[in-house]
């Protein structure tokens, strides 16, 4: 008999949170119960899951009781707050935000790359920034051909990422442009519309924000490549929720055969080939959209070094991004427990 | 007494066409007459400028008779075709299409990095390529303080590149798509609103597509470097008519002091530096739009290369990107006729 699971959503009622609930209606999982938590203000709302409504519950140390799997979505102040709570009930923490990534206790996964790592938590698995799990399943196959010594990144990131606000703002906002109005910013410190800007994270004393922080620091943890060098620039361009990320990659000798690296990404699960010059046919994020898969293409020998290749990838912000993975990091876990 | 010059503008029906008469109206031009050229199609056309009238008149080999100067801005096709009888006709071409920048014998001018080579014409100088212009101006200023030695690039261009009528396009995709329409694209082969995608030149056998091989080959010509190491990944954005690009800038030797690049790029007549972390403030289109300066921030070492940096340079398309330059570089062709 398959063993099936109690599994808990922080952020039920937030973009990824309903995401992963449509994940979990849709996919094969192993569900025994399914309890829905948000923060007070959201408690109290009906969300229909398989046919049956479900009463959004108040967040609070004793949700957790009878949970094996909590799925966080719902901030950094939350997951620190309430994970170590839903860990002592005896629950695996999913947590979708930044607060666990980096703590050396707590793995960060992208099943596709580094599963075994699931094994080596204490209680919490994290779930990786949504612009560094899109390029690193682009770049990860390619270790199968040759090591990898340095990325170059810009991103092109949708505006899913600052949440589902964001996209209503980004659509609100066009509307005002195309009326001739002034768009008023709310979510964002700048008009979207017909605009693009740097990610408005906080920016360090290196120059670097928090964006591409984690890009370079999650790289590193999630390839176990400490001595990895990247560097990133992050844009916030108007598309509603795929990421686009040019990557430069440099490998640590000579660039592989373009045919091996090629079938490497072919063959690498999560990864589809968009590559077709003759129709001008590449990763775009309106193909990406809604789909699992990770579309790579422009994928060409850089003339500007011999040890290097460019490449262009597209991925859903809020599936692979987010909820998709955390799903997957669920899955997995589950499957290990049967193992 | 100050000579004037008699000046044609072949394509002054066109986006470019238009911003050019607009410059000449509004700035200081030593301008003894006018004549405004175009296709058939356009001819006939009454254009103001200056509170006068002037009818379009239709681009034939006898077009140029008393020209001094004539600025072709209507396509390849139409320079290759007519620059030479504007030449004959004894004027001087200033030629915003791709037909002669790689011409040995044609200069391929940025006012502010390589006037000098304006005398070397004989009858053209070529505009460069809009993308190549911006990133350029961000570039060029390093070499005060070290010499380069490789740009990574990745653009984010405007609809306007490709002319007002896909600026048209993304405003009315836009619209379709608000009204939950599907966007029908007539420009370009994929829709632009809420989307990106590569760049639709033609790609070559070794992958780049031609624009992107512009600002390989033209950043070499401009910068008089034929070695330089150049990798670029053009994309389209749904904005309007200013370009992005995210450039890492590696210098031969180790990198210089960040204090200084900074002051390199705050003298460089044509750039101002937006570069303000507290204020999450960086270039971004909708303020470059309408300015004659090249917007550059995100001015910061590379973490990755220790002789690199990343910067984010935001231009207009349509003014330093096009007409603005050919604009200069006709001024800049007045003034040394004088000296």
């Amino acid at each position: 008999m398959v063993r099936e699971y109690n599994v808990a959503i922080v952020g039920a009622t937030g973009a990824v949170g309903t995401e992963f609930l449509r994940l979990l209606e849709q996919r094969e999982f192993p569900l025994a119960s399914l309890r829905l938590l948000a923060s007070k203000r959201s408690a109290g709302r009906s969300l229909r899951f398989c046919g049956r409504e479900y009463t959004v519950q108040e967040l609070t140390p004793e949700s957790f009781e009878g949970i094996d799997i909590a799925f966080f979505s719902a901030g950094a102040g939350r997951s620190r707050e309430f994970a170590p709570h839903a860990v002592a009930a005896g629950a695996i923490v999913i947590d979708n935000s930044s607060a666990y990534r980096m703590d050396p206790e707590v793995p960060l996964v992208v099943p596709e790359i580094n599963p075994e790592d699931i094994a080596l938590h204490k209680g919490i698995v994290a779930n990786p920034n949504c612009s560094t799990i899109i390029a690193l399943m682009a770049v990860a196959p390619l270790r199968k051909v040759g090591a990898i010594r340095r990325m170059v990144v810009s991103t092109y990131q949708a505006a899913s990422g600052a949440g589902a606000q964001a996209m209503q703002e980004l659509l609100d906002q066009s509307r005002e442009v195309l009326l001739g109005q002034r768009p008023q910013p709310r979510i964002f410190p700048h008009p979207i519309a017909f605009n693009l800007f740097s990610h408005n994270t906080p920016v360090g004393e290196d120059g670097y924000n928090e964006e591409e922080r984690k890009m370079v620091l999650e790289s590193r943890k999630i390839l176990h490549q400490p001595d990895l060098r990247v560097t990133a620039t992050c844009v916030r361009v108007p598309v509603l929720r795929a990421h686009s990320e040019s990557i430069n990659v440099e490998f640590e000798g000579a660039r592989p055969p373009l045919e091996a690296i090629r079938e490497a990404l072919a063959s690498f699960p999560g990864v589809v080939i968009v590559d077709d010059p003759e129709r001008s046919h590449f990763p775009m994020p309106i193909e990406a959209t809604g789909r699992d898969e990770v579309l790579v293409g422009r994928v060409r020998a850089d003339i500007s070094n011999d040890n290097a290749i460019d490449l262009f990838v597209c991925g859903d912000q809020i599936l692979k991004g987010a909820a998709l993975n955390g799903f997957q990091i669920a899955l997995e876990w589950t499957r290990r427990q049967s193992a």
